[in-house]
């Protein structure tokens, strides 16, 4: 028998009477490089609703995918809402991806439309004529620039919000709609796409209002730093939007110092960050006044316990771990301390809060060891980790889906190794994926290795992560040259150039005589591992 | 486009791993009148699947409705979880109704099983013979009483526990389906029903986690002093299996001086409950240390400014607002102090509290006035209050179920008319309904004139509700009676007993020469209102 409660639709959409009425006052402010804007939430919903008629004056197709080249800024906040609420898809895009990687990005996902900050649109504009699907480029003027190509597709931001006529209501009839569209390269081959619905972008606000996630509430003032190209910057817009919290923004004005002097100009409360972020601002901390602080968040790599006590000593504020990825929304676990933490040194409290910690009610979490049976969760045992839940994908999007990544009964395999405590704290121990995480992005070890094995007089290459201070992971190459021929490092980075994002070249190459294999043949990487990478710990 | 997120039911098969695993070691306490018991979560569950396999073994067939009879206790903890995750519809029944009521609501819902308390036993027994479809009795020992009646239809709750075979794997593949079973007195006429179902009531549970609204985290331990029959204890037990707070069951020990000693004892962070209980826990208040205490929920009817304040001075904590009913899970709105309070001296902050305030994320309030026409929030204007949202009953449930309630766009009727403030805050001002609110319960002013009307001797009959320091309002009864006809107080009183429910019956009854009538003929209860309450007001 079904319950007979009103049918209303988790939807974006349910947020505009907020932002309209009871938030209308909260303000989002953005940083950008010679000037500060400031709108209120009320000016933003108007905003969002003439956006929403300017894809209908655009001819965007319902369901078309809308792609975003942007920073963190209001412009890109309005994106975030209007077009999910107006039944299209936004697919955010990484502007620092390699080249062809972008182009294809957009071809696979077919985008229609293309915005794009005037600061990014050099990099983006040159790729288009490979994307025949994309229709119109929309530029945001985010501060003084070169003038635009002449090119009937390029269109101006705020003049279109100008001549459009705001769409006075919004209706998402089904909440497994599409919402947003965001590929992933954590994992190996071609970036596949993660399609959130509208259920799960709502589902997953929700629980960042909760006291034991992050506790997003109407009187904080929250910083997105995660730049919003990465998994819907961590939900933190739309549970700002949700909760009636005020957002600052820091658009291009990402240098440390500016950072810091952003979150204390602006009386920031909670934000959100790689661990490579943190890092770089702390020789700023002392300079500002962060009173108004009340949790910083790490995510998207693991957080060294001595970057969290350089926090605690500094602010009087540790920073707090977190973990998800592109398939999970992505928040899934956040630290906090037990309520039992009676028997707790201070010391082992903060090393608590930089484990991932446990889940949100919503996720389900388990290990699966090498047998393929359930791993227990006593704090010791490692299987794994495997998530399941209504903010989890259950398949991914785009020509290069695969299967593999999901379990028979449909759920997400992480391809990290993990333990869980009985009390759910959960902890990364390995990864089983080959896959380097260098300041919050993933580097493909096997494409690396396959660039470098390409180049004349190599014989073999094996591409391992190094532990990094300032990154977190950095790829560390160990290369095998042919007998007698005579190789460089610069060589093997100078092939590199152009194949690979310039990011993803190694600092370390290292030249061995053979390198170790397994039983099977493959290369031995956990040898290379430990072998190799322990004198870079300290770099 | 559909998103490709994981298909997930909303239901409260999802809490299950939580209470088994990382909350296993939480607890649930309950004060019965001699004694004190304590289970851990991990042993509950272990409860609630043997629970369910009893269901099974009483043949009660998927989507049945089981009602329940009972204190607030860690057994009727067992039937919110079992029942529904098993399949089947708790159907909550208030045993202090009127006994021809209780008869109509068993019949009505077509109740298969009953379970219910020992010490309740003596009161639904006698009923159920006139309940044809009620198959089996289950009886939970709560304390000393006398021996049960020799009947095949009676079993002990322990007994068919300890044969149960417990359920290994529950799945609610329709998050839809319904739950659990309240009906409302809140309206005129019969009972309806609200027919929650699992997706609701997941929301709803969710929402009371979030900061804004009641905060309920891992590190609470609270106290549902609300009756488990009335909307599902306020969601208050769901919230707890969610995050891990530990639970303390007030039991039958409902006595104000017990209540208080319980939540000194056992160190209640949260309790909610009705302004009557609160008032009558004044004078205990002292005898007690209850500076584990963090937030203090009154719900169910107005919250008087001056209750508030008494525990603002007695414990350093004021009493809060929320306004909710059984037709919205109940939690629509739930005081605070909105963030920039910074003009806003100590008084009005404590005036701020005590009324319902800004809704949860999910919930949409309008004011529609006599035209038809939504009213400003401005704070001033009024309207009849309208909720939206998936928690939000769009239907009611059982024979007397009508659509006057329910708008042509869906919303829920209240009854209640009130104002919202440009920031969402809102206050009720008045009544539409013709009800009276004693101790959270309905009392329906109809229903008693026409009883009051069919005493020999009588003309006519005006109910309306005054002022009560205890009970928030009690019924005053305004009688005609025919010329010549010598009717006294008492007789009213001794014509109702057996007819209403005992607390229904009016202390007061003023006999006049006539009652004020409006335009078209009804009574002008306005005007009775304003002219004979007034003196009650100290009572």
């Amino acid at each position: 028998m079904h319950g007979l409660m009103q049918d209303r639709a988790l939807s974006l959409a349910m947020l505009m009477d907020g932002i309209e009425g009871r938030f209308g006052h909260k303000s989002v402010v953005t940083t950008e490089l010679h000037r500060t804007t400031v709108a209120t939430y009320r000016e933003v919903a108007q905003r969002v609703r003439k956006l929403a008629g300017v894809l209908d004056d655009l001819g965007v197709p319902r369901g078309a995918r809308v792609a975003s080249f942007g920073w963190n800024s209001q412009r890109h906040l309005e994106l975030y809402m209007a077009v999910p609420c107006a039944n299209r898809i936004l697919h955010t895009v990484n502007h620092r991806l390699f080249a062809d990687d972008v182009v294809y990005l957009i071809n696979d996902a077919a985008d229609d439309v293309v915005f794009v900050d005037r600061s990014i649109f050099e990099v983006v504009w040159p790729l288009l004529d490979r994307c025949p699907t994309v229709r119109h480029v929309v530029v945001a003027d985010d501060g003084p620039a070169a003038p635009l190509p002449c090119d009937p597709r390029i269109h101006d931001y705020e003049s279109l919000l100008a001549s459009a006529a705001a769409v006075e209501s919004f209706t998402v009839a089904d909440e497994r709609d599409a919402a947003a569209l965001c590929y992933t390269s954590g994992t190996t081959g071609r970036p596949k796409g993660v399609l959130y619905d509208h259920r799960s972008v709502i589902l997953h606000a929700m629980s960042l209002l909760m006291v034991d996630s992050f506790g997003i509430c109407e009187a904080d003032t929250v910083m997105p730093i995660v730049p919003m190209f990465h998994v819907n910057a961590w939900g933190l817009p739309y549970a700002a939007l949700m909760s009636g919290a005020n957002l600052v923004m820091p658009g291009p004005a990402t240098a440390p110092d500016r950072l810091v002097a952003t979150m204390a100009t602006h009386h920031v409360t909670f934000a959100a960050a790689v661990p490579t972020i943190w890092q770089s601002a702390i020789p700023h901390l002392h300079r500002a006044d962060l009173g108004a602080l009340r949790r910083l968040v790490s995510g998207g790599g693991a957080l060294p316990v001595s970057l969290s006590e350089t926090y605690l000593e500094a602010l009087g504020l540790p920073l707090t771990s977190s973990w998800g990825m592109t398939e999970t929304s992505p928040l899934v676990c956040s630290a906090r301390t037990p309520s039992d933490d009676a028997g707790l040194s201070e010391r082992e409290r903060l090393m608590g809060l930089t484990i991932p910690g446990p889940p949100t009610p919503l996720c389900g979490l388990r290990l699966i060891g090498d047998d393929g049976a359930e791993v227990p969760r006593d704090g010791r045992s490692s299987g794994e980790l495997q998530v399941s839940g209504p903010t989890i994908a259950g398949a991914y999007f785009g020509s290069a889906a695969t299967n593999s990544a999901f379990t028979d009964d449909g759920w997400l395999r992480t391809g990290d190794v993990a333990t869980i405590d009985p009390r759910g704290f959960m902890r990364i121990v390995d990864r089983t994926k080959d896959l380097i995480k260098s300041g919050g992005e993933w580097i493909s070890s096997v494409e690396l290795e396959n660039e470098i094995m390409a180049m004349a007089g190599i014989a073999e290459a094996a591409v391992v992560a190094a532990p990094s201070v300032e990154w977190g992971e950095r790829p560390l190459a160990c290369v095998v040259a042919h007998h007698g021929v005579d190789v460089t490092a610069d060589d093997v980075r100078t092939h590199l150039r152009g194949r690979v994002a310039k990011w993803w070249i190694p600092e370390d190459v290292v030249f061995l005589d053979a390198l170790p294999k397994t039983a099977t043949g493959k290369f031995a990487k956990a040898v290379l591992r430990t072998s190799l990478t322990r004198s870079s710990e300290a770099r």
